[in-house]
């Protein structure tokens, strides 16, 4: 994704309550007393997210997303009639786990098109590396999972290994998304690569305990 | 595969036992004192245990296939020459398996385009059908493993799945085999359908036990 830096974006955030969470205190302001919670890492333009909180307006959702300038676009639309149930969180993927505000609460946790880091030694970066599996294990609820879309066959290849490796239960998954009937809600960048003829892959993992 | 039935077929084994193991008495005198024993679950027409059998000698192969109309046609080919440590044995892969004398001492099971059996109600007939890894688990050594290829998409999305639940570590999955510089000893089957454009799907599957 293309980013240009727009100078305006820290006070656009600051300036819109409604759309924005800006704080810890805030996300567990915006979490407390919901019964679902669905986060997605990395919403980029956002659209997935915002089609997919007016679908489900009985959950509540956090889009989070590191780049200010990127989160601002997928909140803009949402300025004239933001959706309660949406909020937008810039941070850091790992600062925002860490806070124990959303532990075993998560019931979704969506990883869409996240960057690949094809190189070796970024390995630690994918956001299925191991520790990061463990990290969302703790963020899930009992019956919560882990959905995960890329047009990306390396990554794919080693988040299948990486979750089966963690004793992770994979479920519903597809190496051609766009040729099954299922409901999907496409994000921007599945648009565009799928028309060019990418294949989209899917799964479900969940972290069932051996009985 | 087409099966064109050869009446002679049940004789010819009679009469090769260079090239057959016609009795578990038989597989336990061939196996006697191997380091390593890698089976084949459904060879087919045999090119690629064959030309395995070949690459490593040092290790004993066991070429398993139940309809002898097929497994008459893999043998053939060493009738002059036969392969020492190489021998095929026309049975069903859970008599097979349940004979002890494999327990432990399996170094790889290969799995190479198994029927996918798409229907619903014979899903239990899947080679990677739950109650088979656990079958697979009891004769392999420990830190044997499963070889798995094919072209069928919902065979592979299927058994993904089903090795996760049963906690096996997936390695080395590829989407699309051919296009990587792994080395391959190609099926005959696998010859044709990759040359009609299907993608071959590969992964290897080790039960590792948690610390």
């Amino acid at each position: 994704m293309r980013l240009k830096f727009k100078p305006w974006a820290d006070d656009y955030i600051k300036n819109n309550p409604n759309l924005f969470i800006r704080s810890i205190e805030e996300l567990r302001e915006y979490i407390n007393g919901s019964q679902k919670i669905c986060v997605e890492v990395g919403c980029g333009k956002g659209k997935f997210i915002r089609e997919t909180a007016i679908q489900n307006p009985d959950v509540k959702f956090i889009a989070i997303e590191r780049y200010k300038t990127v989160i601002v676009s997928a909140a803009q639309p949402l300025e004239e009639t933001p959706i309660p149930n949406l909020k937008f969180f810039s941070e850091d993927v790992d600062t925002f786990i860490n806070d124990s505000s959303l532990d075993g609460k998560l019931d979704t946790l969506y990883l869409n098109f996240s960057d690949p880091w094809p190189k070796k030694r970024h390995i630690k970066r994918r956001l299925t590396y191991k520790t990061k599996l463990d990290l969302y294990e703790k963020l899930l609820a009992k019956d919560g999972c882990i959905k995960m879309k890329t047009d990306n066959q390396a990554l794919f290849e080693y988040s299948l290994s990486s979750f089966s490796k963690s004793k992770w239960d994979l479920d519903n998954i597809s190496l051609d998304l766009h040729a099954t009937d299922r409901e999907n809600i496409v994000t921007e960048y599945e648009e565009k690569f799928s028309e060019l003829g990418f294949r989209i892959c899917y799964l479900e993992a969940r972290k069932v305990l051996n009985e």
